[in-house]
């Protein structure tokens, strides 16, 4: 069995780093668009079978040293009441945001496994597809990036009615935020029982709230989420365009955190120190020559020295990046010793 | 003459702060919308009585200290040959993109004067009504952004196509970026013959690079920019997202540095000294009660101490703001002593 991304996760030597790519089941694979020509996005993200074979194609074209479910990090807000739809170019949209204290109160507090059991199901079938030859990674949204969706009701420029709410009310968010933590707590356990053996949290839009603000608002069912999984598997904290809340992921006692591309991670360790990092390839460079991306992969590596290190990217995995491209990185990380743990 | 706005800028003492609001001529404003229920966006842009019209009701609405021309960043794109559109609902778009090296040779070097003589001819209007009561702000965008824009053929989730280039062929994308900068010179320098008495530069997507390729790419045509002005009047830079670019921002000499709202400006100051900033109060902020943006206004201002500054927001005011909102925040700058300077 190849353990080096548990080992990571835990700060333990590795030979050599362990690497993954954000959104690795996607667009950008032929394999992945010929399984999406048969269903859409939700039939696929509901369907054990399909959801399981998707997740798989990256570890068998690529040889990533870690799988991750397919599935979307809406699905338990779909689960608690809320109306899901996927528009072909336009992303995710709830018919009916939820905006006010009222609108919170008529959602449900869903038993996973009649909501949510087809990703259990498919978590199953990874696994025994794989059998330990690598670790299965589960996932979800952060609360407060899945309440952004709710509020606004899908994807938005500036998330002006969920950061309206969060100045006028944010009791009242308070609430919503707290209740998708419950729910998440719940779903996320239950991805641990199906077998997922590390799980990572999403905070797509975290990096909206200033230092404070992310201290009030989105840490504290944060927190809540990480005292639910009490330590069972590893914690993954993931952040776009957080380099400015660095000091208060610190304090999230998680075991590992992922940072986008945006600063080099040894600016990241001056804050954070020896904790196990995630990332932090630019996803765009694998949208150049390969030559290119081995030297910049390299690099990377040396920039995370000083603790543990799990080579991702920055950010998903671009639609239009070349498979060639994402295989000559995944290579080249896994030809490159790592550099050796701090005494 | 309230001067208030060019004291700042030149980091002399000041009463008070000056304050005006980034977008403060828009949507927020019933005024704003009423001239564009009688003119599209890029009629209104070419029509100088009409430009210079909603530049000036923010003036009158809610007292700022500074006005700014209205115009948009895209403009001289469109005197290089691009065609550009305004999609209602859908913003910019450049219906046939600049990808390639061939694409750069077939843009034009335009005489500003016979392409873009409607801008001048609104600043000129717009100084002659306020006959010297506060000073008015000309811009433009930064090549890196308005290459962002004419690569992609419009807004973008991911830039892909831009940051693509950029890591196939950054000479050839730096041509393109060089040429930009040059047709800039030209306009901003039209600007201030027109009456512009400073000049901000716009970096909407500059925050997408990190600092070593921020270096390499938008740096440069920057720097020419600079160059070109000669020190006609103050300039100032703003960066949405650039928290990670302090550092290359503070070797740039410009005289004002704009950010956004994710960091305090008393952690801006750690790194960039006592120069004059802009910023940086939460545009979503202003979506809150007038109390709350009150204080926040108090403790912006005290965040600020130790250099010049500028009241502003971190990003544009969003379209949602209630009008007596913005009024509240300007009213709380204005009645508020400025900190001192250091000695």
């Amino acid at each position: 069995m190849n353990d080096l991304f548990l080992r990571a996760c835990r700060g333990e030597a590795v030979e050599r780093l362990p690497v993954w790519l954000m959104r690795q089941a996607g667009r950008y694979l032929p394999e992945y668009r010929a399984v999406r020509e048969k269903a859409d996005f939700l039939t696929l993200c509901r369907t054990p079978e399909l959801a399981a074979e998707v997740t798989l194609q990256p570890v068998r074209i690529l040889g990533v040293d870690a799988a991750i479910l397919f599935a979307d990090i809406l699905l338990p807000l779909e689960a608690m009441g809320a109306e899901l739809q996927f528009v072909k170019g336009d992303g995710p949209s709830f018919p009916n945001p939820v905006r006010t204290r009222e609108d919170v109160a008529r959602l449900r507090d869903p038993d996973v496994d009649e909501t949510l059991g087809y990703v259990f199901d498919a978590m199953r079938l990874v696994r025994r597809e794989l059998e330990g030859r690598i670790p299965v990674i589960g996932f979800g949204g952060t609360p407060w990036t899945l309440a952004a969706y709710l509020v606004e009701g899908g994807g938005s420029k500036h998330f002006d009615k969920l950061l309206a709410w969060s100045y006028a009310d944010p009791e009242g968010l308070g609430v919503l935020l707290d209740r998708i933590a419950d729910v998440s707590i719940a779903y996320l356990n239950r991805q641990v029982d199906a077998g997922a053996q590390a799980l990572q949290l999403f905070d797509t839009w975290g990096g909206l709230l200033d230092l404070d603000r992310w201290r009030a608002l989105a840490l504290p069912p944060l927190r809540k989420i990480v005292q639910g999984i009490a330590g069972r598997v590893p914690l993954i904290y993931y952040v776009n365009g957080g380099g400015h809340l660095l000091e208060g992921m610190k304090e999230l006692p998680v075991d590992v955190l992922s940072v986008d591309w945006r600063q080099p991670l040894s600016r990241v360790r001056q804050v954070v120190g020896s904790r196990t990092l995630q990332g932090n390839f630019d996803p765009a460079a694998l949208l150049g020559p390969i030559p290119g991306i081995e030297r910049r992969a390299r690099q990377v590596i040396e920039e995370g020295r000083g603790g543990g290190h799990i080579m991702n990217l920055g950010h998903g995995i671009l639609p239009m990046t070349p498979v060639e491209n994402a295989k000559a990185f995944v290579n080249a990380v896994q030809s490159t010793p790592a550099p050796p743990l701090p005494a």
